[in-house]
């Protein structure tokens, strides 16, 4: 019986272990918050990921450790690397930890990006207004996460403002492009290199916060999805990843030329636009993730029908009048409802898009979040 | 945040709580053995169903209580049910715990079962072989399962040592019938009297043990599922049942006239041979035991396609083999291996009859049980 070692133990890592125990798996969690949604189902440790006492109770017995959380610090992941497999490998971790570090992987990579500068003194702010142009979005180049750390720019006058708020850190200016809508790409890489993708997802932020996923993605062609998949194939090799990634695009019109999808970040993690596969696919993210860190073949990535995953942010909903809709699969994650809080998820899944649409505005009504 | 105490920490606990955590429940389970699959993931309390000081630590802040094991004490299940609600009604694991006394209570509800006499001596053994002919099987009445407790009677000599292996503890004799198959029926009722079937299970034992169960039951007609229905609705009723209940039934050959369904014995809790509602329906057994325990609405049962569940007994085999096969889907119970103990399950779910034979035949090849 093997044992994973998980870095967070958060919802993801909680539906990671919930995919496991199927496959014969035990879990260790470790994670520095006071309430931790995975501790409800799996031994955790609590205790900051810099704290080489915790690391050294943390790993004994493990057969390998991987992160469901990309803010690890990648000192902690090399040396936990030294005593037992990491995977994903702690470069991704680097990769994705810095906005600009970020998007100049993925241009090495041969993806395309918005334009961006660097921003590091009010100076350079101003510069970089100049060079990228305005609208643009001033965010901080490091933990940054569902809206947080983020500034938009619309007219110099928001200039002064955005740098009292976000100044003195490392920062990143990224244009903001009149994009179609936003993709996410669920790429999943085996130990011995075999590579599966899902469908491409529509994904429909609000303040920042994913709110809601369409899986596949209406309208989508297999051109489009051929794009994403040489995308994720180059991002996969460079790093020599193993386990599940996520990569986040903007979808520009057909009629501007050149490439459709432009890279915004990517998560070396599952992520939660890919939520709607615990019901939605042949092979859930989490499994699939799980199959590829123990070397194990790869599931099909095939979709059942239709899926739409809605977060439940701030506030659980009832269950009951959610529960009497056909179609309909509610995922709690057992943490105390706070305003901008991810509480859980609601997936529907149909055999098809016209069912899938009428059941979809059901479900919004009584879902209220903040 | 609700939580629920469950008598018995086995495979069934362990799925009961996997299916439960997204529904934001909390477990407490309480077994006596010493190594228990439910324990790997929820709390657990060692010590005798009988035991007041175990049963007085286990209640305190539980929601409710279920079980899934039938062989709970019947005083054990009253005694909690004074202190916090218990679905299934203890009723139920009475009229189940002994044979003679569930078959009466099937022919009270309506159903039809095997002829059958009570034996509590060696002469009645001789006077109840006269009553119901040879072949018969003569069974423990009360804590018989997996095959265990009985020996099958052909000729009068079999008698003698029939009764120096079973003697001494009340039996029953049952005829044994020339049956077309096996088929079981997995129901469930909410506390409001909702009630939900999935359709008609075909299933294959050996050795007294269930090793295939193949859903729907191929050739199933509307008016067998209608026949087997209407005897899930009469045990429901009669019981004032919450919560899933499995009925298994002989189904005889339609050229006798009567009933076509034999009751041949009921479990008051989620089943074996309803595995494959974890991957093959709308809402699994185990997902819908627990909206029915706890006043939810029930979901849909409806297949996803067609499915066959096959255990995996004895041995677990090598996982990548299973795992680059479409279709599968592993269970583990995170038991240690020893001969003829259920470690697992496998579920092969398609779209289509056909293509579920072919790959059933690929995956019994992989599973060579003892």
């Amino acid at each position: 019986m093997k044992t994973i070692g998980i870095l967070g133990a958060g919802q993801l890592g909680r539906m990671l272990a919930l995919a496991g125990y199927p496959l014969g798996l035990r879990f260790r969690f470790l994670d520095p918050a006071a309430e931790a949604p995975a501790e409800q189902l799996a031994d955790r440790l609590t205790g900051a990921y810099e704290d080489l006492v915790c690391l050294q109770q943390f790993t004994p017995g493990l057969d390998l450790v991987t992160y469901e959380f990309e803010n690890v610090p990648v000192t902690t992941a090399r040396y936990l690397a030294q005593r037992v497999p990491v995977y994903p490998p702690p470069a991704a971790l680097e990769a994705a930890q810095d906005r600009v570090v970020e998007k100049q992987f993925f241009h090495q990579a041969g993806l395309s990006t918005v334009p961006f500068a660097e921003v590091n003194s009010r100076p350079e702010l101003t510069t970089a207004v100049q060079q990228i142009g305005l609208p643009a979005i001033l965010k901080t180049r490091r933990h940054g996460y569902d809206g947080k750390g983020q500034v938009v720019l619309r007219t110099v006058e928001d200039l002064p403002q955005a740098w009292t708020v976000l100044g003195g850190v490392p920062l990143i200016l990224e244009a903001m492009v009149s994009f179609e809508r936003e993709v996410s790409l669920l790429a999943v890489r085996g130990r011995e290199g075999t590579i599966a993708f899902y469908p491409l997802v529509q994904n429909q932020h609000r303040e920042g916060m994913l709110r809601l996923s369409l899986a596949p993605a209406p309208g989508l062609t297999a051109d489009l999805q051929q794009e994403a998949e040489e995308c994720g194939r180059r991002v996969l090799s460079a790093l020599d990843y193993v386990g599940v990634l996520a990569i986040e695009f903007f979808q520009m019109p057909a009629a501007q030329g050149g490439p459709r999808l432009l890279a915004n970040e990517m998560a070396p993690r599952v992520h939660n636009s890919g939520h709607w596969t615990i019901e939605g696919a042949e092979t859930s993210q989490f499994e699939n993730h799980l199959r590829a860190v123990l070397g194990l073949p790869l599931g099909s990535t095939a979709c059942l029908g239709c899926a739409a995953m809605i977060n439940l942010i701030g506030t659980i909903p009832p269950l009951a009048p959610l529960l009497s809709l056909p179609d309909v699969h509610v995922h709690l994650y057992g943490k105390s409802p706070r305003p901008g809080r991810k509480l859980g998820h609601v997936t529907v899944r149909t055999p098809d898009a016209a069912t899938l649409l009428a059941r979809l505005t059901v479900v919004q009504r009584l879902v209220h979040d903040e």
